[in-house]
């Protein structure tokens, strides 16, 4: 068992959440953002190449967001906010939306195997996870583990659910990224999302500033550790209709998993800082690596945000 | 708990299978036979909203094969006979074996829901289906039984899955049938293909006759019960890349289901006679139901052969 995993299982090098806001057209229903989701694709498999041989040490895993498929099936019906057996309308409107956000599951793959990864999605629907009153209550990381070792890629998905209190609700990728997290112990995490990380301000308004680091304590708590940013405030892109609470929900899953002692970064889909950030090796001084490091690839800052479990 | 089911768990009126030779052009790739597809979902449609309100005697499970749907994949890189983790290729053969099974599966549920069904894709991969040298290890009827419960019609399929002996393998949806068959106890099993039944020759030669009922002991021997037919070799018809063994497999599973005590009705996909059998409604005489019964609704005898449990 290399580093990084104290757990029974194969070795995680990273689990990659495609947030849906990056890979879709976020209010154009059911639209692929091809040139993201393109560039994307071929980092991860540039990512896996660059591997090589080793193939113990190239475990990915990837969840991605719904984006523009589902998100609007789940808002029409609530889907979300349960109810599911009270009336046909809410059941059709759960199976709506597990076919939209399959869809876009079966987009995913389809391109990773054309790009020669062996990928399989693992619907968590199909797989069994629930939820109760909205909280996480059962999860199939079993499946997850079983489909790494015989060398498959599996990509899950936000997905509406089975919920034993309300019926049914929406199960967010990001809550899926955590739950594997704890139980995988990945190397790294990554986001990827439609900006270039976590800002002091709404990103669209004038002098938002990206937050290039966060220290995060194992109790969660969290502080600015970039020496040239010192904002209180800090707030990301989500558009109205993301059912799965927006950037709010993913700063917390993010800051819950760097909690456990693992890094996670955050950068812009489809972009440099998003390829390094797959590959493991954003901008060296944040990491805390030694100066130097002769595999340090490129002179330009890193642009992205770390949470960088701290007192660890 | 209504008559026909003698375990815990939802009230099952009928699983249904989609033979995949018969919802797709076999020898075409990746192609659905439209014509057949089309009357099918709509025969499906058709049988739950003659139920009414009785959603409780509604339920139904849905299991269709691939077809030309992953057919040709796993041919090519052999993924029946295993081998997973050996080499690249057969990951790489089973990944794309997937994507293209998956694809028809979101097909046929899509359809489902554009037809008023609270449909959703239960992938047997994704659930935990496995094989050990070929023969069913683990399987995942609880997750089927939750998905009935919650009022939404589960669709399984023909997969590639995971061998605990030989790596990898390709899991039947008639394999599948059967064991859905003996743990939800349905009051009726359906198989649809793309010939009328079980003939005493293969349906393409000369004098091919239809064998329009068997009798099946709880042992699974058979007994040809048409006095009109006293053939003894039966053949059905069977594509050169069937992978999951063609018709051959198809009658021993049928058999082994009767054995059980559970009918099975064999029809031709997209013709009157599958809608009689999806209902449940096949030529009363071949039923064993009292004479005159005023629910006859066609003059014409049914088409199709029925394995009838015998010394039940």
């Amino acid at each position: 068992m290399a580093g990084g995993s104290d757990q029974a299982g194969p070795r995680v090098r990273c689990i990659l959440k495609l947030g849906g806001a990056a890979i879709t057209k976020k209010n154009e229903f059911e639209t692929l953002h091809e040139t993201v989701l393109t560039a994307t694709i071929q980092h991860i498999v540039d990512s896996l190449r660059a591997g090589g041989n080793d193939k113990e040490a190239d475990h990915i895993v990837i969840v991605h967001g719904a984006g523009s498929f589902g998100h609007f099936q789940a808002s029409k019906y609530g889907v979300s906010k349960g109810g599911l057996g009270s009336t046909a309308h809410i059941l059709q409107g759960f199976a709506e939306t597990r076919v939209s956000v399959t869809k876009l599951n079966h987009e995913v793959v389809r391109r990773l195997c054309e790009g020669g990864v062996a990928a399989c999605g693992l619907s968590p629907f199909a797989g069994g996870w629930t939820t109760h009153n909205r909280k996480l209550a059962t999860s199939d990381v079993a499946s997850v583990r079983k489909t790494l070792e015989a060398g498959l890629l599996p990509v899950l998905h936000g997905d509406a659910v089975l919920d034993s209190g309300q019926g049914c609700t929406i199960l967010s990728g990001d809550v899926i990224v955590r739950k594997l997290a704890a139980d995988l112990r990945p190397d790294f995490v990554v986001f990827l999302t439609n900006v270039a990380g976590v800002y002091d301000k709404p990103p669209s308004e004038d002098g938002a500033r990206l937050i290039r680091e966060i220290a995060v304590a194992g109790d969660g708590t969290w502080t600015i550790t970039d020496p040239n940013d010192l904002a209180q405030g800090v707030q990301m892109a989500a558009a109205a209709h993301d059912t799965t609470g927006g950037m709010a929900t993913k700063i917390e899953e993010a800051a819950e998993i760097a909690a456990k002692g693992i890094p996670v970064y955050i950068a812009k889909a489809g972009t440099p800082a998003a390829s390094a950030a797959i590959r493991g090796t954003p901008h060296k001084s944040l990491m805390g690596r030694k100066e130097g490091d002769s595999s340090r690839t490129s002179l330009e800052p890193w642009t992205g945000t770390v949470l960088r479990p701290s007192g660890h």
